[in-house]
């Protein structure tokens, strides 16, 4: 059994077979920008054309992650620290799954970013920095969360009672105050073929 | 930008266009025994069967998930719980991406496997009982822990000093002691066949 299991251990299906299964490499796009700045659309939107080339792809965002595995963690900086490390972690396993992972989150401290960043090698983590002027945000206000934050019923809000440290050198910016979607996922896609993705 | 949005979450990819795409159901095989039955080893051996055929599938066991998402966790009743909620999420989350998840954890309550269970429709769960005398593994011992559980130095070892609650109504068994690796690896097959997965 014993000698099995070390046989066994030495052919386990790895990230390059899933790659070559898969016919496209896995890595990480991470979406980041303040709340109703269309992270999570542009996401969608993207999966939506790479899912039509037969890409294997998985958005996280706060729809899945917040009331899932990081039910149990509020907006403190030490709980959204904890939030990001466990997306990392659960980014990490995808990819080595085989898995092209969309992520969308505000994650508006640098530091947090970086730590990601560092969990992947260099051509397998794009940072993309979904730029929108907090008034056009509070303009949409899907979820009527920025008037909260005004109001001082949620606290600790970012673009409002909390910072949102800007990318100092994204892989990617795009304007969604200006551009249409379309824009933005197409600018997306050409990014994917510049890195080799596609 | 609101109505985009809207209009983008109804066209999202979802588990249905994945599992066609795949060409097969996703779901969460759980492989529950004490330490050192052969839970890791007849998962991978399983999914190297499964990779053959062109299955997307991912084994999730200590060696993933105990360094990465669940590094801050240790071995305390309420620990062990919030261990295996983290592992249910993440694959909730596997499953919803498409992939056939093969859990090894020794997972020794039933409250805890019950809870797992619930989580998902009755034919995206099966549990598979990987059944095997503590004095067998005890010889196998690959990482010298139950040596160190008996002389104490390792509290709370399941099957030496914490319960280990046998499956009352599981999937499928598998006997490690008397049967050989291939036969175990054969019978998950059979299984997956009978579930309508191949």
């Amino acid at each position: 059994m014993k000698k099995n299991h070390v046989v066994w251990h030495k052919v386990n299906v790895n990230r390059q077979d899933r790659n070559h299964l898969n016919n496209h490499k896995s890595g990480l796009l991470w979406f980041t920008g303040l709340s109703a700045s269309g992270k999570s659309t542009i996401a969608h939107s993207v999966e939506k054309q790479l899912f039509k080339r037969g890409f294997r792809t998985y958005v996280l965002d706060g729809d899945n992650v917040r009331h899932g595995i990081n039910s149990n963690l509020g907006f403190s900086r030490e709980d959204r620290k904890e939030n990001l490390r466990r997306i990392a972690e659960v980014s990490m396993l995808f990819v080595d799954a085989g898995i092209l992972v969309l992520a969308a989150f505000i994650s508006p401290y640098k530091a947090d970013r970086e730590y990601i960043r560092k969990q992947f090698e260099g051509d397998n983590f794009l940072e993309i920095y979904v730029k929108c002027p907090v008034e056009e945000c509070e303009k949409r206000d899907p979820k009527g969360q920025y008037k909260k934050a005004r109001a001082g019923i949620i606290k600790n809000y970012t673009g409002v009672s909390a910072p949102y440290e800007e990318p100092e050198n994204p892989d990617l910016i795009l304007d969604t105050e200006k551009k249409p979607l379309k824009e933005s996922v197409d600018a997306v896609i050409d990014l994917l073929a510049e890195r080799g993705y596609l």
